[in-house]
């Protein structure tokens, strides 16, 4: 079937004009033809296709439209080898030079808007829109350079993987509690697109995973410094280094996970303790060169793990194996010591919702008040880290989390013992207008009330009530919304981002 | 059966002496005997009994034996409950103080020589030693709180523990090819043991895991940044964010793992993309509170990625998707963004040999020349820091890996370009002399000449002959070895480890 089509006008300038031009091409129409078509054999719906051609003077032009197997820039630098080949053999005339015009991508699916946007941010394309249903993407003007690098195959992959992304239709719900001064965009277009442009970020095989590259690593450093100075260190939050890999028994005490997103975490199995159960692997394996996937799965335990979800659940199992007395409350400690998970299914999206990420993970216990005022005082940090130090356009929004979303969803967003999260959101200009894009959480900063004391049985000596919260600053998405609204040049970069950046370049 | 036994002889100091005392206990022995069996009622090899009971003016002493089930020391405080009621209604004599001598863990089982340096140097130890192929532990004289808390039980668990630990009987083959002067010991015990005592580290569930707690994580932080600043960046490396989950494909190509040690890594199966896969897993969820095992296989994908065991993984695969020419090199970078993970099987030991640990891994691609001299100014930058900076005892050994192991062991050790990997050790008092016992790897640092570069399909453009080589600088394990030569006082520490240290912890 045929999901995509590419059209364009190609030229082709020869070295001089001649009236038996005309004649020559009629005559090698039937090898061109044939050229078009190789590789598509079986699939000719997919191959290239000459709509009509002409000459005028010194210039031969061809308009061509094919499905996705020989794209028309590809034919075109077939037609232009057949032809130099017929030109020069029969009239010695050369072909000088090669061009584009009017390269057109067309998807046979209607994008939304904000595949609409991510697209006009692509490099060399100069518009997009909608017609009969079918998404039209119309290249700016190719020169040979451009058809015979991966340029036009990179991006019709960057189209496909972003026609693919769902963006929920966005509704507004949770009441934004305050809004930051608009400030100046540098930067409109989707971040993932330039990095994966300018190198910063490869894809990596795994859905929803990428290798971070030297530029972007160091921009990750700078802020996850500056997040863990101005608000875990400054907060009075003591740094711990947590296990990601979290066996079933620490993880059936986390609310609301295997009951209700089961389906969002990857599950781990561990191999065997004698080694010799695995020789038939090994033998199949070093005969095939292909991981024998029912050997495999005959071999190894059952799933015994899953990878961390949300990163705080063995600060959890630790509060509940330690004593408590009110004296030494509250606990403030904070983990930034790797990766966490979340399988997107199909709801993977640019640099924002990938399926391996990292937080900078704070929890707190103490006595109600104590916990309350301590996440109210984060809210105050991550907004001065976003407002003053990384000049991003933030608001506040009252949430409630999955497990909490019935029943509590009724309250004061303003009174915040009684808001369950308080959101940090930052705007990204390349979804579209700031009152009706949906912003990107960077934080979600919680008040549990006795969710987890009860789950984890975190007791206090005195028999005193205690509550506990948590807040996740995910440094993978301020580095994402950072880069979406201040770009990729440094002079666009707060002076003392640029700074921190340079150090742990090292430039 | 019975693996363990203890033993001890109680005494109870009372309020005055009595000449029918003695008669008595002898009247209450059999209600003795039966508090003493309680909770071991089917398994009465492992309840506590009476060897013998004496009476001496006003102290009462019982020599007690007992299994796993209710222990000497449990065994003495249910008896002080059954003689105060006694003694107290029939003579108004009541008891003062409980204390016990000579009490013995006995393991059914002769441990190893590092075991029993491991548990000498576990707190309230006053001797280990072997007899009739049994392991003797003496304690030292423990008064009413130290039978009361749980001190017994914890020491208990951790003799267990080590003495489950393979000390694998330790031969030194790799070449000597340099060695520090002896530095002066500050600790001679096992970090592990020290650190759960003290809670710098609290083990997890998950065999070979541990939460890290904020002493433990600070001193980590430090000596990371230590050989962050030292080796990697004064080396001219540049930080990138790796993935550490790797999909099948790319692990196909790391040499060696999956056809000779496929039992030493995690397998991770996806979830499918449908959520309502799940709908039955959650209904059997929410019902019975256990994972429904069978169900989650039922549910799951087959298994589709490893846990990274090697870290480099993704550098690999980013050269072979990048283009090389011979001005862009040597290419050097690290990766310190999270955990990596092996599976010891049976082979976990303390804090040196885990299940989860961290690296900073250095990959380098260059001409073989710049390779090779890449990795030897690695290795003095890595002795730069273990000496003058930790202040650590190490040494140099020549190495193969595994994969190479076959045909390549004869080379010269002081030839680097046919030297594999030079390891960078650290001796670990606790295992014994310096001579006799196996010191820590710390650091691997390898020269693979083409292993990489044929297996990932590395190429430079103009055809030169291009190497690889990594380097895994096990932070872990630094910490571990630091703690283990230097100990847990700050005083004991060089100066400019102190003061890191307490910049990170924030006091």
């Amino acid at each position: 079937m045929k999901r995509i089509q590419t059209e364009t006008e190609g030229y082709f300038v020869l070295s001089r004009g001649d009236e038996k031009i005309e004649h020559v091409i009629e005559e090698s129409l039937e090898e061109c033809k044939r050229t078009l078509i190789k590789g598509a054999e079986k699939d000719l719906e997919n191959a290239c296709y000459i709509k009509s051609w002409n000459v005028k003077e010194n210039v031969l032009s061809f308009a061509l439209n094919s499905g996705n197997l020989v794209r028309s820039h590809v034919g075109l630098l077939r037609l232009k080898k057949v032809l130099a080949k017929e030109l020069g053999e029969k009239l010695k005339i050369g072909i000088r030079r090669v061009s584009a015009k009017n390269f057109k991508v067309i998807l046979f699916d209607r994008v939304d808007e904000v595949a609409v946007n991510k697209i006009k941010s692509m490099p060399k394309i100069r518009d997009v829109y909608i017609e009969d249903n079918k998404t039209v993407i119309l290249l700016e003007d190719l020169d040979e350079n451009d058809l015979r690098g991966n340029l036009i195959d990179r991006l019709i992959n960057l189209i496909e993987e972003v026609s693919k992304e769902k963006h929920v239709s966005y509704e507004q719900i949770q009441p934004i509690v305050r809004i930051s001064q608009p400030k100046q965009m540098k930067f409109t277009g989707d971040p993932l697109i330039t990095s994966v442009e300018l190198g910063w970020v490869v894809p990596f095989p795994g859905r929803g995973q990428f290798i971070y590259t030297s530029k972007y690593a160091a921009l990750f450093e700078t802020i996850k410094t500056i997040l863990i100075e101005e608000v875990a260190k400054k907060g009075g939050f003591k740094p711990f280094l947590l296990p990601k890999l979290i066996p079933f028994e620490v993880m059936k005490k986390m609310p609301g996970y295997f009951d209700s997103i089961p389906e969002g975490m990857f599950y781990v199995c561990p191999p065997p303790r004698e080694p010799e159960a695995f020789d038939n692997f090994k033998l199949e394996y070093r005969l095939k060169k292909e991981v024998p996937i029912e050997e495999l799965k005959k071999v190894l335990k059952d799933p015994a793990y899953v990878l961390a979800p949300a990163q705080c659940e063995p600060f959890w199992y630790y509060y509940s194996v330690i004593k408590h007395k009110s004296e030494t409350l509250p606990l403030k400690y904070y983990d930034a010591s790797g990766y966490t998970y979340r399988w997107e299914g199909g709801g993977v999206e640019g640099l924002v919702r990938v399926t391996e990420f990292q937080r900078i993970e704070l929890t707190y216990v103490g006595l109600p008040e104590q916990v309350v005022n301590i996440r109210d005082e984060i809210v105050e940090k991550g907004i001065y880290v976003a407002d003053k130090i990384l000049d991003l356009e933030w608001r506040i929004t009252a949430a409630a989390p999955f497990y909490v979303k019935e029943g509590s969803s009724n309250f004061d967003p303003y009174n915040s013992v009684e808001v369950p999260a308080y959101d940090i959101e930052i705007y990204l200009p390349y979804r579209g207008p700031r009152e009706s894009s949906e912003w990107l959480e960077v934080a979600g900063c919680f008040v549990h009330k006795k969710k987890f004391v009860d789950s984890f049985k975190i007791k206090c000596e005195e028999n005193l009530e205690i509550w506990t919260g948590c807040t996740g600053l995910g440094v993978s998405r301020w580095t994402a919304a950072f880069l979406a609204e201040k770009g990729f040049k440094e002079e666009d970069w707060p002076a003392i981002v640029r700074e921190k950046y340079r150090e742990i370049l090292g430039e």
